[in-house]
């Protein structure tokens, strides 16, 4: 039996999704929580592979399951047995055939900007804090060029395993509530550290020591280095994935 | 020279508000950042002494210094000073008799419920979390029922030094966003722990072991013991000030 779980959790304290020899991982707790409550040891498969100390508040998991068990039970008996940062949504039967990754049509990343002189006890661990005041016109403007279908070598980290780096972007805006600035990215698929280095380019240009009109260039040149450095993770939040 | 700062702070790690002989207040943290900038030994007075577990977004605290200094050099180096949970938002002079306390015309608390049969990795800090589904109309009449002039004492905790429990309540009102449910109540004082035995007692109207209407009878029996429990302190903010 197959099943297909929205998960949310704060990663913080975590060495990203995938497990490792040493470090806490989230695929790692899972898989934990299932073999202590079902003794079967199962692989857990998620939507996006998130790195260390990013976010989701709604990524996508699915294993197998030998024995059948209802999906709010199993929800409910993952919840009591994976620790505070993180937690089951909701659960539900897939078909057999069902990978989250691949079937997934899109996906949703935020990155979350702290953008005031003081640093805020309630977003140091889901925002990067930016002390000079953006421009956010330019920002904007800069984040509207990568809507579209581009090649975003430019944007891709070293040891990023696709086969080839072309992604279709729907939606590249910000948002401003207050000192908060969100980053909202949706793509068919994105490319390793892709929107944490797309955000350290379009800090550059809220800094003023780039041009918005750049984005499109360091597209163009298809050359990592002619983009930003990439944004420290904890602003990064996978947000929703589309099927 | 008499200053008057904005401060906000994560209440999770704190002994509450005032200093203590053993455990980290925010009251110990400024006034030792104080000391460590000037060599000077201050007393540091807050509108509203939170407790223990308790947050602030617009605490307003005072305080004075033999030397002058400008405010915004204050501010920063005191945010140099502090640990990363406790942060000065504003500061400014203020006249010399300034009493953040006995000046205030009205305090806003916010009390933060997750109400979702999860338990939310990013709301655990801020937010009591209630499994079962909230009456929310219940809810609503009860916490309109609390505006106006009454006497609190059925919502005033033991050891409350308040000469008399007659407070002015101006705001109470529940408003909901996705699976967050925040309470406000906008009062020109507060008893201690009046907020929280406030919200215990709405949370058992939610869950519909008691009735909205009985909030104006336990209003008129003046008797702790005829409210609900306390609910815990980190879904409690004091949210602003008003001079």
């Amino acid at each position: 039996m197959r099943f297909k779980l929205v998960i949310e959790y704060d990663g913080t304290e975590y060495h990203g999704w995938q497990v490792q020899p040493n470090g806490r991982t989230i695929q790692g707790e899972l898989e934990q929580a299932l073999h202590r409550m079902r003794g079967e040891t199962t692989r857990v498969v998620a939507a996006g592979r998130t790195d260390a100390g990013v976010h989701a508040a709604g990524q996508v998991v699915s294993f197998t399951l030998e024995r059948s068990i209802a999906p709010d039970t199993l929800a409910a008996a993952l919840n009591a047995l994976t620790p505070r940062d993180l937690s089951i949504r909701s659960a539900e039967v897939v078909a057999d055939e069902f990978d989250p990754r691949r079937g997934a049509v899109s996906r949703v990343y935020l990155y979350r900007i702290w953008n005031a002189s003081w640093a805020s006890p309630f977003w140091r661990r889901y925002a990067c804090h930016v002390r000079c005041r953006l421009n956010m016109e330019a920002m904007r403007a800069a984040a509207a060029t990568l809507i579209g279908e581009h090649d975003f070598t430019s944007f891709r980290a070293a040891g990023c395993d696709a086969a080839h780096a072309r992604r279709q972007v729907l939606r590249s805006r910000l948002d401003i509530d207050g000192s908060l600035v969100v980053y909202t990215i949706e793509a068919n698929a994105f490319l390793r550290c892709m929107v944490r280095n797309i955000v350290g380019t379009l800090l550059e240009v809220g800094r003023g020591t780039r041009n918005s009109a750049d984005v499109g260039e360091i597209l163009a040149a298809r050359d990592r280095t002619c983009a930003g450095p990439t944004a420290p993770p904890h602003g990064l939040c996978l947000a929703e994935v589309k099927y």
